[in-house]
């Protein structure tokens, strides 16, 4: 392991007050949700399964190694846990990954389900996520359908990011967002863009009818 | 009676904190809604009718038997005791009941009346309410008539389950919600889940209309 | 005067924490609002005209007389102080009155504006306003027109009580609402037992459309 | 320079203020909005770009001149900093600029881009908009097209105002709002009487569709 206790404590620190922000947001309802931080190339901090995510602390969080397996506890991680080892292999660049459920996010991801993507375009806040510098940009957030089946999901994100198709984010049909970022205060951003801009969407698609 | 001293004043106390906590989410408007804790098989622990339930305190908390008559003391209990000593006697896993009465509630409760059950269908927060682990399955909560009467809402929810369906909460007309849990922790996450998934299908109903 | 230092001292404490309590729930946006007690037959402690509602003090609380006069102290109380002043003198149990202008306060007076009135049938929450106990009565909230000249809004208060038609509030269309109680406790669940009936009304408008 | 260190320590900490304000009530998504002061008639204090503005401090506030260059300090000033000089250019009487990015802002900005123009009447809360004394005036927010480019918008808002046309905000399409006032107190009205009248308006075109 190349990573230290003090390393750890850190993370598990800032996804505890992460998740407490969150949960105080209303993002995560009813122990839903699950986060995490990269530790070195082998390993990443998580949320154990089933706590309550707005009274997170560092005893909530574990460490998996790559292929999603505790180490070093009896604890059992969440179940979800392959789409963060995923994501830590697939972007390097990444170091933090949050998971939520909020009630827009469900609900926008069964609006768009059928079409498989929501398109963003004109707004300023699109600037938030890395790498937009412009709100004539267009940012597209993928939603995938839902199962209890994990390797089912994470073959689907791999072929979206295979086809060569940027990825910042994506939604899970009924479920809830997948987003990350170089840092916690990046991945924290992106979720909150991310909320912003499908409010905004479910706004427009009622006011429009 | 077979509780001790120091029961009591525990479940009065986790009580008044889950009051305390749905109050502070908007729930109990009013001085409305009510809730339990199993004491023994004779005894709950009760709210006392018209307190403020976003400021409950222990104090606000006394002893009812079977029959939802006072143990104890002069203090009056709720109008609706009868639905909460009901769902003890036909659930003897359940620990607590949560009544509710939020603007969400109110209002599906109104719109589904005439249907009778709400149905929920492929959201992944299903599986916050106990004994349900995928979204494919169906959760159904059913929707009965509003009286002053109880005698006739426990013949309703008698009705309901002597026909061998599934329960897991209900609606009141124009009034509020039902749940129940082996423990507080699981009945607070039983009433969230509800809530957030009464919020999701209006919005959908709005969205698609 | 009849009313002693120590009873003004009281019920500006009283004015002042219901009014930041309403502030917090976003009932008295930009320094609207305004809220009252009773002293005795003659004066009313009021709020003083412009300040902060969120952040009042028993500061910003001055005694006016039946005509709504100032009384030993040069401050400007609200300029609708005659509505105030109206309410303790046609309602002799009246011993508080809140004024707030909630947005959904005003976007139902300008919905309702032309019927003159809104009637509530069927909700639970009918019970939070005295004098009813069941959901099956009919809950009348007129709504008068707006107007800067104080007299022509007293007359069509008067109008409406001389006709014999219960009152227990009113709004003023594009303005918001007036709702008074015995005491402090029963005009602050008052003024919460309309805004959720409007919620609940302006919601199921949206869902039946 | 003609303003003291003390000056500008004072009007940081009341920019600090009202940011950390505006940020509990989720004004400013994701680090976006800016906020500033005058200091004297050279220079203004303003945000440094990127912070996040619900947890703000005096540290995240700097100096620039009126051709929005940096003084004494090698933090960059906001984007959108020319947007600013231009209000204390035009308007002697404006001593505070915020600018937020709300959802109700930019929904109604998308909505109305195209006629240019919302146009409120008939509520009491126009009053809370300095020069406003009754619901019977009319009042005027444009909504100008975003760009990235800032001396386009500097001109269509000059444009605005040399018409002869009063003017005490303006909406960026799928941006935000900027307005300014005598002080801070009287601009934090401000914005928040438009959020109010934005989100009024955004219901009754729902509940009138």
């Amino acid at each position: 392991m190349s990573y230290t206790a003090q390393q750890f404590a850190e993370r598990a620190e800032a996804i505890a007050k992460a998740g407490r922000k969150l949960g105080a947001l209303g993002l995560t309802p009813a122990t839903s949700s699950n986060f995490s931080m990269r530790l070195d190339a082998d390993h990443l901090a998580i949320t154990i399964s089933g706590r309550d995510k707005g009274a997170l602390t560092a005893d909530d969080i574990m460490v998996v190694d790559r292929a999603g397996k505790a180490v070093g506890t009896s604890a059992r991680p969440s179940a979800e846990t392959l789409l963060h080892t995923q994501i830590y292999a697939r972007f390097p660049e990444a170091n933090a990954v949050l998971h939520t459920h909020s009630r827009t996010q469900t609900v926008a991801s069964r609006l768009y389900a059928r079409e498989g993507v929501i398109r963003f375009e004109g707004y300023e806040l699109q600037k938030a996520i890395a790498g937009h510098s412009t709100h004539e940009s267009q940012l597209d957030l993928p939603v995938f359908p839902n199962t209890q089946h994990m390797p089912e999901l994470v073959e689907k994100v791999d072929t979206w990011i295979d086809a060569g198709k940027p990825l910042y984010g994506y939604l899970i049909d009924g479920h809830g967002i997948y987003t990350w970022g170089r840092d916690m205060a990046e991945t924290e951003r992106h979720i909150e863009a991310f909320e912003f801009l499908l409010n905004c969407e479910l706004d427009l698609r009622r006011l429009r009818q």
